[in-house]
């Protein structure tokens, strides 16, 4: 097959003074960063979905992308283009992973059988590329909101066909994602949630999705698939609610239906600020309780009100990232997934490929930033020393939890306590600057 | 003492066509709407801090409010009058509970054993006056978020001290609501979160509120304290971030620190839309979680970015509540408490006396649309008949929880599954409209 | 050409007790509300694109709408059986106007002839069904965003063969709605703003915008239309900004650009709160302003931020409109459009009819409550009588434009300035409740 | 008087890599930046409401900050000492100017001669200190929303004596304005708005305030003040709705009541966040019109739903409003007054020192950013050349405003109009970030 897209050149990093728009002025894939290099840090992903398959339409627009397979009719061979055109732009960008939804990649069936038929068939394809290429799978998932069946929800539906046709899909898809190696594999609940509550019987959704998941996890170890389960947090849309608001309302889900030990989160940036929450927030408490697994790398704009996906190229969110990253040890078999789309009027391949790079070059800023920070310690330091009261006397007392109200009454009864000490907010705003 | 609201009358139910301001159009406490009286329905109560201590003032403005204690001057004083105030306006008002802080209702001291003598002056008069006036404690609480040693937080600050403090405080404020035969008490973590990620530790911050929590259920044990331990969830304001954002991370917390067993919700239609949900949302949650506690009554401005406390006169709103409290099988030792506050300009007490009869008919004539909605049957019809096809051949099967992913591949692989039914929304919400 | 809808009934009005989901409990065309009956009032009208080409889609999913016409695959066959949908529809209905856009109702064309060509056939087509059936035409407009050339707006493109375009096709679109004796234009800039303030000259694109609408304006006089024209706001979405956000913001322009005189507005609701303000106070502003012109009824989710275009099932929005629109002396040539889509799993015809019957009782019964406010007296007396200071003494001065700083500072220097009387929101809000 | 701020350092420049956290590491007030020096270009000034007055309350907190008059108990000597801090304050931050309200400086009194009495005592201080210190008066206002006479509102109150003591109070501030050089006096109309739509008539309110507007400015020139008037826009908070919403609200505003030529605006970062704008959107918007005035340098929190008055540390803010003000040749008589409060944690003098350095180096470094875009040139090009369609052809055409719908109709009738160029977003975001 020839090259879908000729004109793109290799990327490769020239350096900050580089006037050249296909090049990394940040991104040097092989430079060391505290222990690791860029490339072993940041993990990057391109998402197939709006990659390959966006067009840039909105509910009030259609497609305007141009892309090498507008002119090609048969949806199998646009398939096979597409997928080729991945691995061509992930290498040309010299991103090491992608991620799919089953039926982004090939055309869905009158049946499931028929549906996965067209599936194995590019997944033939796509293991056959990467003998070719050095492009690998970081997660796959099942796209269970598209279709019309989904309109309720999947493993949340009302109608237990479409329950049993969901799990049916998942099956397949978690098959697949191992015949390609993938690194983990991803839920998101789409339409997990509900459109008007005057329909709903809560409890009995949330029952029927914890076993659900508790049916996938039992089949991704039947099959011996070793990456990592994630579920992804989303609060609203499409629907008016999904019950996987954020990390907080997840994690309270898998603990009530035994997940705890297998699934860990994806979280991404938009659907946090969607949640009320900034980014940090989210990693952070995922980070704390155990279960940050991996990232979808976009940002949102908080005036607006729905998930713009954009590329992110906001040095203060891609900073604050990699600060909980680092801290976190790393994403481990995650990744950064560039779950993001080009804007409606940036509609050339050109866009494409200078929107991965700024993002490339967004998170390599903040990469550095963030570990900066690190080894300076100030800020680390100062948060360390915040709550260092905890280690002595009646902190030390409270941290061992051998306390007692009544005692800790007793301690305070005649005590004037005195203004804690200064948060420091506007000092410690000006010393996260330092190191962009 | 004399009285403190003479000019206020005594409020009673005159019927809709009333063109009296101070008499109930709709709240009539003896008639029984189902099987039980709108009284034991409702079970209202009146927040002392807004009725008694609110004044009209803002970030922008100071007081406005005109009240007979004005021109007194002696802090131990001004409570003596204000308490007797509470006594006198819910029983003009039939209003049978009230609801405090302890800071509210008497004057901090220069340290905790000072302030508790102030306290425990009050609940004496308070006793006193309980023999005079019908009216009860619905429940009190602790405020540890207005005095500076709360500014970082009571269970979450960094300072040790500050801790210990808030843990005799509320050892006291359990005593207290104990002594006054309080049937709740609630928990609300004003600052129970951060103002910056950038000095946090949310970890540690968490275990401490998880710890500070579990020792005060065993003090509640420990004193024979039998009302129901309330947690009230809110987003954010005042800090930027709290912990307790919504039923579902409260849901989270639960589980994770042991509590689920002795702590339920008390929820705020306000602090719902804060965080992005309706107040049904909130309450039908609980409800199906089994932790529904307590309602705190009020409504906010969707609008309107921040806490409005706004008195509940939407019909929707209070028709939504009811219909899950019945649905819930009432409140049980829980009530709705108008944790509400008269706007700037309605600074007379004409105002607050008709804020409260506008809440409380807006109810009674929620509860008795939500009422004609579940003996109608059809909306509660409808719901459980969407689910029904979880009773019979493949849906049983998934609701016995007797297949796995292969089993429900096998079934779906060669159906054309069809659209699930329409799901009605719009019929629906006209439905509703029949009951207001 | 046989019925496109046949088992569609026609819907009557039955009373408030009828079982009957397609017939009218509140709408009574013929009912005198004050001095005009329920269909002068009202003037409801149908909106072409979703009720005949809305298939429920979101970002997240496909059709799941099942219509008559989803096995037809002539794109101008299909438009032609729509059409007499629409025709058909709205007589079962009693709904008597309808809104389009020109490339709703026929398939667009290579070039702007041609669609030209495509238009005239269905507008003919459109004429004959105006004599077979009473629906009338409450507006006609030109959709300006969907095609990819309108990626950056149509008057505010800054690609100028894109601005010409533009004029040529709203040239047609007003041709067409003066033959189809539309009795009004709208124009809605849904991309007339930008994606990203980094690539935009506002200045220039308000100054094209302003000079596009005069032209518009001259051809319209040119040709004898002698409808209202009107400009509908919204804030944002599909685009981060657009220029015409609220009826404030228009009122600017349309002074600046010499418009005031020609244009009015349509008003959303959903946009109204999208700008964060409520429908009442959007109508309000337009009324007082004088250029109140017409309504696309519908209501969002103050949850959400995104335009939902729900049908309007809210008494309290219904009844604040009309209240606003019986103080304006009703909508003159306007009327109440239902640019409102029944929700993704609300798929069936049935729904579509039952949403339109929600609608417009919803609407009926506003009416009767608006009316009911306003008759009644109270409401509208107790706003006369808050501003009758200004009717004597300095009051009267001051609303004589008599008086100067100096003079109100002479009269006010040793005034003990009193509380201004109470607000008294609380009671109001009761008090519309009442009307309910 | 003895000095009030002995222990804070004059802060100086220092560079980038000081550890001293008493000194500027990026403001240089003399290096030369473009044509002018930094302090030339930011002209920053002190508020006196936060910086002075200010106490880390909250609606749900006392106050937290320590001040060296906290023991003072006499309001006229607070107001002395407080003065003459901040004269101290300025000049060791070497910030040339201060901004103020009338009732903030000194007491209120009982009637408006007595506030008057005071406030000139303080003018006269103030006056002395002027010749001791370099600091300078960029503006003063009136406080028109503090009292209760002003709940309803001071221009727009339905009462006429608060109308008529609002005139006279902002006389008297504009004299003082005056009588101490004041270069700009700014209208901000905390409640000049409603609480609800139900008991307002704004028709009638916005033509007093209109009128008052009217009645300001020639008073203004009366007395031959000859710095520039200014109003700024909020949407919201404190009260519901205030009619100064945004930009193009006022815009309107200015123009319906013949104020064009005499108000300009003075906009706030958080207030453009408030109503759903960036403040580069305002401030750009201010700027094509010709009324970009002054500017409150704050930041809000976009998650978070009121105004929080942050110190501005974030470099994205700070360049893109140096952008705009760069472009519009400056603020002339205008600055930027650090309109912004140090968190309720961030009690001790420290942080408020701290804080203005934050704040003053993050303005530094978005002017060097905003000057290194504008002088390398691809960022204003890329805009530049965006348009230039419209020099040429059909575009000049539309530029000389020579054609009608007819003509342009003709030109574009048989044209396959392309894709206009790509917005290149993500491109320009990434180029963005090379300046900081």
């Amino acid at each position: 097959m020839k090259q879908v897209f000729p004109d793109v050149p290799d990327v490769r990093f020239e350096g900050p003074d580089t006037k050249n728009p296909f090049a990394f002025r940040y991104y040097d894939a092989n430079r060391k960063v505290g222990d690791k290099t860029m490339a072993e840090h940041l993990r990057f992903s391109m998402a197939y979905w709006h990659s390959m398959n966006g067009g840039g339409t909105d509910p009030f627009g259609t497609v305007t992308a141009v892309r090498p397979w507008d002119s090609v009719t048969d949806p199998m061979e646009v398939a096979r283009i597409k997928m080729r055109g991945l691995f061509e732009l992930t290498t040309k960008l010299t991103i090491p992973y992608f991620c799919f939804h089953d039926r982004d990649v090939a055309p869905d069936g009158e049946t499931l059988r028929e549906a996965n038929r067209n599936l194995d068939e590019i997944v033939g394809l796509t293991k056959s590329l990467m003998e070719e290429f050095p492009t690998r799978l970081l997660w796959g998932t099942a796209r269970l909101f598209f279709h019309p069946r989904y309109m309720n929800g999947a493993a949340t539906s009302p109608d237990p066909t479409v329950f049993a046709y969901a799990a049916g899909q998942v099956k397949k898809a978690l098959e697949v994602t191992k015949e390609l190696g993938g690194t983990n594999y991803v839920f998101w609940g789409g339409r997990e949630g509900y459109e008007t509550i005057l329909n709903t019987d809560m409890g009995r959704e949330l029952d029927n999705m914890g076993f659900f998941l508790n049916m996938a996890r039992d089949y991704a170890k039947e099959i011996g698939f070793d990456g990592q389960l994630l579920i992804e947090p989303k609060p609203m849309e499409p629907t008016k609610h999904q019950y996987d608001t954020d990390t907080a309302a997840i994690w309270g889900f898998l603990q009530e239906y035994g997940l705890t030990d297998d699934l860990k989160l994806n979280i991404e940036t938009n659907h946090a600020t969607l949640a009320g929450h900034t980014i940090q927030h989210e990693l952070h408490f995922a980070r704390v309780k155990g279960i940050l697994g991996s990232v979808d790398a976009n940002q949102g704009d908080t005036l607006l009100g729905w998930d713009t996906d954009q590329f992110p190229t906001d040095l203060y969110v891609t900073s604050s990232m990699m600060y909980e990253i680092l801290l976190n040890g790393g994403l481990h078999s995650g990744g950064l997934n560039f779950d993001a789309k080009v804007r409606r009027p940036s509609y050339t391949v050109d866009d494409l490929v200078q929107a991965h790079i700024a993002g490339m070059d967004t998170f390599a800023r903040g990469l550095i930033a963030a570990n900066g920070m690190i080894e300076d310690g100030e800020l680390p330091g100062f948060v360390a020393d915040r709550y260092r009261g905890y280690q002595d006397g009646i902190g030390k007392q409270i941290s061992d939890r051998s306390v007692t109200f009544t005692d800790l009454e007793a301690w305070a009864l005649d005590k004037k306590v005195m203004h804690p000490a200064s948060g420091r907010q506007e000092y410690l705003e000006s010393l996260v600057n330092r190191f962009l």
